[in-house]
Parts: C-alpha cells; structure tokens; sequence
C-alpha cells in the first residue's frame, strides 16, 4: 500500500481550563500542533476513532491519583485505533492498525508499545471498547474483583455503557442472573432484548429504585459491578445478599461534583451481610491482558458477546462536546469520535 | 467439691423499653425470676462473669440482622462464665468451670454447647475477652480480613478495648507496624507502653486526626481494622495506602444514632488506591476456633499477648449502666460484670 499523504499540520484539544463542576466547551481548547516526526524506533500514527471514556473526567482534576493530571494547554489523554503512517520499528508496517494511548489529537508517535490489531476478527472501532480496555474491564471487573458463581444475580449500572453491557453479558456467561440499571426504557430494552440480560431497571423512571431493584432481583444481589456510585449504588447497596461482592470500577456521579457528596453511613449493613468491596483498575491485571484478549476475541467471533457503539462524526473537533454528554449519560455504547476515515480495503462486517 | 446451696430464685435483666438513641436506665428492668432446673441432657450454669460487648446494642434495635432481635420482656443476650451447678450430661461435672451464652442473668441451663475452661491457663474472666470471642475477633478479623504482610502499618480504632489490643499485639506478631486509636492519654499510654504498639493516636486530643494519624503512619495505612467507624474511620481513609485491606468489624460510633448518619462519599479514592473492605463477624470461622483459641491460649501464656480487663462489681443489676458506658467508651479494657463469686481454690495468676 502506498503511503498515504500525510499533512504538516493537524487539530488538537487541550485542556485550557480546569473545571470546579460540569466541564464545558471553554475548558478545551481546539488548536492546530505540528504532525510530529517519528525518530529512530517510531512510528507515525493517524488517529481513525478516538475513545471517550469517564476516567479522563478524573485527569482533568489537579489532584494526584494512578495517573498523572493534565496540565493546562497539554492534550487531552486517550485511546485511539489508528494506521501506521510512518514506521521506524521492525514490528510495524505502515497501514498497520494499532491502538494506542496518543491522545486527542489527529497524528502522534509511539515507541513500540502500540497493540496490533486484527481487522478481520471485528471491525477496528471495538479495540476501543468490548476488544479494548473497557472489555478487559469488564472481564477482570467481575471476574477477579465480583468472582460471580453460577445462580448469583449481578447487577451492573451504566449497563449499556461500554462496560456495562460486556459485565451482564459474561455474568450470563458464567451461569448468573444479569440485571442491568440504565437509563432510560430506550437503553433498556437494549440491555434486556439485545444483549440478553434478564432485567433492566431505569433509574430515570422515577419511584423507588430501591423497591424496583428488589423485584428485579427477588434473591437479592450476588455481585455488583458499580460505574457510578451515589444514589443509584445506595438503592443496590440495600438489596445486597449476604456474602455480595461489590466490584468497584467507577463513579460517574460524582465526577462533575466540586464537593465531595455525602451519603449514608451503614457500616453495620456492611458487617451483618459480610459484604466485600473492591476497587480495581483494569491496569492491575496488565500480565494478564494477551488472555483475557483472546478470550473475548472468541466469545465476539461466535457471537456470544454482542456490542453497541456510539460513534460520533465530526473529526476531532467534536470530542469535547461528546466527552461532556458522555458524563451526563447521552452516550448510547461505548462513545468514539470518528477523528478520520478507516483505511480503504478493510474487511466488512 | 460439694454443689453448693442453689436458691430457688435469682436475679435477671430484661429489655424494658426499645431506645431510639442512647439508652438509658429504663429501657431495662431488673426482675426476680425463678432458677430453671436442668432437663435431661442439660447443665445449670451459675454466672460468675457476665460479658459487655457493643455487638448488644444492635439486638436491641428491632431490625433482622445476622442475630434475632431481642423482645420486649426478654432477658438481654451475652456470655457469661460460670461454674456448673448441676449436670445430666456427661461431658460436664459439678464445678467445671465453663463459657456458655446465657444472658444477663444468675443462672441457666445449657444443653451441651457449653465450652469448657481450663481455670490453670489463665484467669477463667479472660474467657470472655482475650481466650473468648473478643480474642477469636481479633484474631479473625485481623489475619483473614486484613491480610497482614510483614512491614504493613496496621491500624485499629478502639485500641484499648476487648479486640483492639489484641489486633494491635498479634499485628506486632505478624511483623506489622501497629498503631492505635483511642480515646485520652491512659488510654494511649497504656497501648503504646504496656501493650508495645508503636504509636497510639488520641482521638479525643482534639485537631487534625487526619494529620496526627499521618504522623504516626509516615508510610501510609495498609491494614485498617475498624470498631468504630464514623468519622474516625474518615480520618483513617484519607491515609490509607494503595491496596489497603480494611476489615470491618463494628462501628461502636453508629450503634446509639436515632437516624442514619451521613459521611463523604469517595468512591474515586477506593478505586484510586485499590482498597478492598470486607465485613465479617467471628463465627464465620466457627470451625476453625479450637485451632485459634489454642494458638491465643498459647501467646497469653507465654507472656506474648497482654491484656486489661475492666470488670465491674455489684452483680447482674449493675449490667445495665456498665453497658451504657461501654458504648460511650467509658470502659478501659474487656469491660465485664462480676455477677457472683469465683469458687474457692481456683489457681491465682
């Protein structure tokens, strides 16, 4: 394949203010940078689809967590699926696909830690979701940190976010009850009537969540894989089983918080039931990625593990617009900005 | 040894009034009742120590919890050490000295759950603190639910008491740092010089308990065992190192609150730092309780595990104001009522 032309220039976002709440538009700025030039041992990578994920909401903050802040006027961070443009390393060719942490922006570099991607085992998108760090996720989430046992019933909120809907999924896998919480009777249906869990419950439809948990979940809950923390993880808290283990992956609602939220206190709840909480980062389990990538490879190849995107068009210039609807849950799967066009010649699917 | 005279009535406590708050005097009753007889299979127990444990303010509420409730008119729950009085079964002579859940109450009658007690070990009290459940507790709760390693800075609320000095000690045993919590200057002078926990932190001293705690943890808390949650427990959060393993076993700060109370919630800080919490309670190791208690038997004998008992004179009337302090830590060590005398000859220690 001939290499593609590739411009001098490219758009970017950076962060250009840090914001106390709800991010807004103002807090990025969209500038043109350089297309760096790859050295010795590098690659020259052009970004296809840019994923949106709530962790970056948590970068943005000045406060030193498992991964470094960003500073004011440096590029967003982030997952891309991209094509080799340029290549200095033995290990890629150009038009090679790759995924890589290149941030949001258009071009970027990287030293040999790109991952090669298969374009004929799914389309190229999903090693940003179910075949990407949201799917490992999902399968190290529930598996190490809610070790479900078959007759449990899991329940998983944001479940049909891009991890969510892979929790459920391999919850049924493993012989469980799948009980998702979404929002929306749209998103539910999804949950219940595509993907296959048992149940949904919508957070959004009012009335007492506690009480519509528990008829969704008559035995109680067995694992729970928590993405959002706050009210919603409060009503799961309540209909624990004895003996639950709570995954404990994210927190949307209290990303946009200026102030720490306060909930109830129930440490007794936690003794009587004898219930285990976990966090977790996905990277915890890095040794264990090359496996658990293979395994849900098969599980997508037969069709065992279904997946829905959101991908938004635009180009790169959309991406702050999509990451703040993302955090207010108006995302639809697992959100990527298309930042370019897929190669010529992939397969179809 | 000849049964003593055994009178034909004795001396109870019954729940009264179910407190909404604190609770005081009148919502228990003293009452005459009559001594039961053994039935066939059974033993009369004459109490000698009865045990004060927080555990017993949760009966009192009228909520299902991993214990039945107490009603109204019932005698409270507790174990008691006594001297067998009466016996129609085998394993169990006149004058054996044994540890069995009878209540507050002078006498009654068991039906071979009795646990029997060797009086030459130690002093037969101590069958209600370090050689009973407070010990197992601790023992329990600190190596299965927090996971020591060598090196690990443990930490445990309610330090002085009936558990925590026994967590501090096996934490010393385990090659951990052990710091504690506890309320006034005896209190933390007698963890640090008498107990040898490297630090004791006195919650009551007034200031920043997140800083003083930093200061007595420079290298962060790896192992948190909490009896009293609430905001001391915050204090204790906010220093916890990555993967820190927090093993609940009470919330002594929770048990009087007429309402739920509220905290901060951080979901994002347990992710962050990869925090595991575990709720248990000693008789999930029910099996593996002879093991421990010989394991502690041995410790205690050897002069490695110290202890302070705080018993409290007057008979079974008195249980009711020594339970009241307890909850408000007025107590100094394994809190107990003596309820009757020792028989004469046991060994002296």
């Amino acid at each position: 394949m001939a290499p593609a032309t590739i411009p001098k220039t490219q758009r970017r976002v950076v962060l250009a203010n840090r914001p106390a709440g709800e991010p807004s538009g103002q807090d990025f700025r969209v500038e043109d940078g350089p297309v760096p030039e790859p050295g010795p041992g590098q690659i020259l990578v052009r970004a296809i689809y840019l994923s949106l994920d709530p962790y970056m909401r948590g970068r943005m903050r000045d406060v030193v967590s498992y991964a470094p802040v960003v500073q004011i006027g440096e590029v967003m961070p982030g997952g891309i699926v991209g094509e080799v443009m340029k290549s200095n390393h033995p290990n890629y060719a150009v038009g090679d696909i790759v995924e890589e942490r290149l941030g949001w922006q258009e071009y970027g570099v990287s030293s040999g830690t790109a991952r090669k991607i298969d374009p004929t085992l799914a389309p190229i998108s999903t090693a940003n979701g179910i075949l990407g760090m949201p799917g490992l996720t999902a399968y190290f989430g529930l598996l190490e940190a809610g070790q479900p046992k078959p007759g449990d019933t899991v329940v998983v909120s944001a479940a049909s976010g891009a991890v969510g809907q892979v929790v459920g999924q391999i919850a049924k896998l493993a012989g469980c009850r799948a009980v998702g919480i979404a929002g929306g009777p749209k998103k539910c249906a999804f949950v219940k009537d595509e993907l296959g869990f048992d149940a949904c419950v919508d957070y959004k439809a009012g009335g007492d969540l506690t009480a519509a948990l528990k008829a969704a979940c008559p035995d109680s809950i067995d694992v729970y894989f928590d993405n959002v923390g706050g009210p919603v993880t409060d009503a799961v808290f309540a209909n624990l089983n004895f003996w639950a283990r709570v995954a404990i992956c994210g927190s949307i609602s209290q990303y946009n918080t200026a102030e720490t939220e306060f909930g109830p206190r129930t440490p007794g709840f936690f003794v009587g039931r004898r219930v285990t909480t976990r966090g977790f980062i996905v990277s915890d389990f890095l040794t264990r990625f090359p496996f658990a990538m293979a395994r849900l490879g098969g599980w997508v190849r037969s069709g065992k593990l279904k997946y829905r995107e959101d991908i938004v068009d635009g180009g790169i210039s959309k991406a702050p617009e999509a990451f703040i609807g993302l955090l207010k849950g108006d995302n639809f799967g697992k959100r990527q900005v298309r930042v370019g066009p897929e190669p010529a010649g992939l397969p179809k699917f």
